[in-house]
């Protein structure tokens, strides 16, 4: 059984290869460099989850396999919700992780302590070259940091300090991150759909 | 009759005296720069009513003379309604006009025409040594441009088309500005109150 991970982002094939072994490992999961080249569009949907959608049936198209794709960012509170749909692009440009991340924190300099909560949610879908197709969400809540702390993860990980934790996203263990980030949340509920279907 | 107008901004400074002179000719309007100097505080509130109203709060207490003060931005329909009150701090140092406006236009590259709106709003207040204040609103609807027109106005200005007219914020005339935009309205609407009560 063979599906195509629909994403560019190398921080992300590496969690959702993961995730996706430890729910299902008779599946073989194809990142896009082990298919046929094809350029993802720009991601013009207005929530995580039409951008899931749009990708995942993007790369159906493409490729004529079964797709899984995610599109997921951080809420922040006293950006109402933003960055969101624009994580990957809020310093202006796609996919500066650093850029990204120290302008969350130039925007927030002034934002009392009490008002710095945040979420990281994702939308994950799949959807098959029959039509059909599915969307789950997955949210852990936590509160930004002044500064980033940890060399794990990517994205905002550094200064995220999920709820109830003394770790950032960035220096859990990637067992521990999986356990309770909202990518391994929404693929623990994705992948048994998925594998239902498939096998139905 | 003698008011403070409690901003350092040089832009909302030439608006504001403008837009004062207009309504009550009669009141002496002081700068900043005309009374004894203080460092403002950060402005950390999360509405633009509670960030003018501490700005005026705090200008009554280091003159003992009345004041006024406005807090104002953008509000993006693609970003839920940011940058908000952290407008003049979009890009993450404060009052960077072209840095701010530039990351906007980045944010927004993907976002289609149809949900580019936007609006300018303004909250303005004044405070009076005996403990008075008051704050009133102002707001313009209208869209984003992919590229800044025109030179004058400051701010967002060259990006913003106000709903019905075909030159940006930035193109049009001090007078045609003062006479639809949010600082325009709000100050149209609190420079009377503030009139009375300072002759009652």
């Amino acid at each position: 059984m063979r599906v195509v991970l629909a994403t560019a982002n190398a921080g992300k094939v590496v969690e959702m290869r993961r995730l996706l072994a430890a729910q299902a490992p008779y599946v073989e999961v194809l990142g896009l460099a082990d298919v046929q080249a094809y350029e993802p569009g720009p991601e013009t949907g207005a929530t995580f989850a039409a951008n899931a959608l749009a990708k995942a049936l993007e790369a159906v198209e493409a490729t004529g396999l079964p797709a899984v794709a995610d599109d997921s960012g951080l809420t922040v509170d006293a950006l109402n919700g933003m960055p969101g749909v624009l994580s990957a692009r809020w310093a202006g440009r796609h996919g500066d992780d650093r850029a990204n991340l120290e302008l969350v924190l130039g925007q927030l300099a002034d934002v009392p302590d009490e008002r710095r909560g945040a979420g990281f949610v994702c939308a994950a879908a799949y959807a098959l070259p029959d039509g059909r197709s599915e969307v789950v969400h997955g949210e852990v809540r936590g509160t930004l940091l002044r500064a980033p702390r940890g060399t794990g993860g990517f994205g905002y990980d550094p200064i995220f300090l999920p709820e109830g934790m003394a770790l950032t996203s960035a220096e859990l263990s990637p067992h521990d991150k999986d356990r309770i980030s909202h990518r391994g949340q929404a693929l623990r509920l994705l992948v048994p759909r998925l594998v239902d279907v498939l096998r139905a």
